[in-house]
């Protein structure tokens, strides 16, 4: 049997590079050798924009057609929005009886957060935060699931919670595992980090046309200022971008000839820009299917949401029995 | 139409005259007026008792057996178990995202409870109990909550919530009202207050015999040591239960001839367990009705589940549309 694995994103909107470097790409291939679960948090959403709940549910829309445009494919795995499943409140509430309010404070993104948001007071499913992702993970019962070293505090706590309920309530859960994802860190058109809070961001959705024209105003080496010029590919975020997007042997031949200098950014961006349109273009023509196709993307998610309710409500009898509710 | 009522307890086990008195006789009276929901709250009692969960199924029974001795009529009023009814924890949920930590830390019950029960540090549950007494009460548009006085701290949180719900999102909730009960305290069998943990306590479901056992060894005046003594009816807890279960010239009789010294307490206590045993007569005939058909209890339980279920949906589609969820 397969072993199960869960994951999720918060709708945050239409997905960039970054998404889908450092995510998606992962999880389509992961999803050739798992029982893959798929879940858009739009609960976790909330725990942000409580006072903006209006941008979720397009955002929610948005990353569904991402996720499916990026190669998630339905009849290889679940895809569903976490409200759809109303168990996962249930586990929630009952795993919430048994994690020490300390455990909660400590988790360094908790203190971040609050810090970013700028609030007087966190609120208590802000504190709570990790507890719900402890109930989707567990809900499932998946074995693994993929992070990135930050979430590594998070799903730590979530195994704490699993053995604490294990301990008391007999083995229901098994203790998940980290799948340690390396992802190429993905800059943006002006070197930083790729973020869509920084607008330096390339998206799937973008057009050819967009695409072109955001890598023609990329930022480049700085001490490269005309042609002649060496460059120094180490720096060059558009050289980062190759690595990614352009075949090993046009990379080895961009590097060499900006370090001699007989290679202008301009060409480079050139040729960027033709690969990476090229890599995105089956996707982009699967995003504008989706995007075409509303009903179909609601009948996906609903048929994601059925087969996540089924098993999510088979645990929960396992988890009231276990817990003697009557 | 009828204003709408809830009321909840935990399942603490089998009720005593304190309950009976403080809260049962006053439900029985309300259920005529209001359309009354009465919840056992077992997930409340996991805030206490993860730990040995076994006890929760036993005394959630024990609880809606002396519920319904005490006159509490399904026909007129639904009476289910909170876990029944899954809503609750989908909207606890919802509105912990909308509750700041420190309306929760500053709940005067907290404090008690963390130090009464002994332990390091709160569960996030204990910390978020007036969130899902918060839920169990909006979930139903409660137009009213009898509570006592002590209770009007976590009233007025759900309070706070409820506006902040309809500030944010819509006029959805009604904001509840708090029916102050003005309920006799009952003294125990030594004078403090009945309580089933100072072990002073009568039980609705004790035999005629137990009680007029327990009578019999009640604290009485300390300073009448023998017939002829004068006695002080207003510290005697004997007189006290006269006082709710006498009819009231027999009352002023025993305070007269009490005062005059020509009353002993044997016959006193005599009186009282006569007039007791008359009153809980009927209530311990019901109680044994029940007892003896637990398929009964299990139908109307699962009856008032369903409605409650229904109601509790149809305010979860309310909220989730104002909410804008996906």
């Amino acid at each position: 049997m397969q072993k199960r694995m869960l994951s999720g994103m918060q709708p945050t909107g239409i997905l960039h590079l970054g998404n889908l470097e450092g995510a998606l790409r992962n999880w389509v291939r992961l999803q050739e050798e798992y029982d893959s679960y798929f879940c858009i948090v739009d609960w976790h959403s909330l725990t942000t924009l409580a006072e903006t709940p209006e941008l979720i549910k397009k955002q929610t829309l948005d990353v569904a057609i991402d996720w499916l445009a990026a190669g998630l494919n339905p009849e290889k795995c679940t895809v569903f929005i976490q409200s759809h499943v109303p168990q996962h409140a249930e586990l929630h509430l009952l795993l919430s009886m048994i994690t020490p309010v300390p455990w909660l404070e400590r988790v360094p993104t908790y203190k971040e957060k609050k810090e970013n948001l700028n609030i007087e007071s966190a609120s208590y499913g802000l504190l709570g935060y990790p507890v719900l992702q402890a109930a989707d993970i567990m809900i499932y019962k998946a074995d693994v699931v993929p992070v990135g070293k930050d979430q590594l505090p998070h799903l730590e706590l979530t195994r704490e919670i699993t053995r604490r309920f294990n301990h008391l309530y007999g083995e229901v859960f098994p203790e998940c595992e980290a799948l340690l994802t390396e992802a190429a860190v993905v800059p943006g058109t002006d070197g930083r980090k790729m973020s869509k809070s920084y607008d330096n961001a390339i998206y799937i959705q973008d057009s050819a046309e967009e695409t072109a024209k955001k890598i023609k105003t990329m930022f480049t080496d700085p001490l490269k200022l005309r042609m002649g010029d060496p460059g120094r590919p180490e720096v060059c975020p558009v050289f980062a971008l190759h690595e990614i997007y352009s075949p090993k042997d046009q990379v080895a031949w961009i590097d060499e000839h900006c370090r001699a200098g007989d290679l202008g950014c301009v060409q480079c961006k050139k040729m960027l820009t033709e690969n990476l349109n090229e890599k995105l273009r089956p996707l982009r023509e699967r995003r504008q299917m989706y995007a075409d196709d509303p009903a179909q993307i609601e009948k996906i998610l609903e048929e994601g949401a059925a087969k996540a309710r089924e098993v999510a409500e088979e645990t929960m009898r396992e988890v009231r029995k276990a817990m003697m509710l009557p």
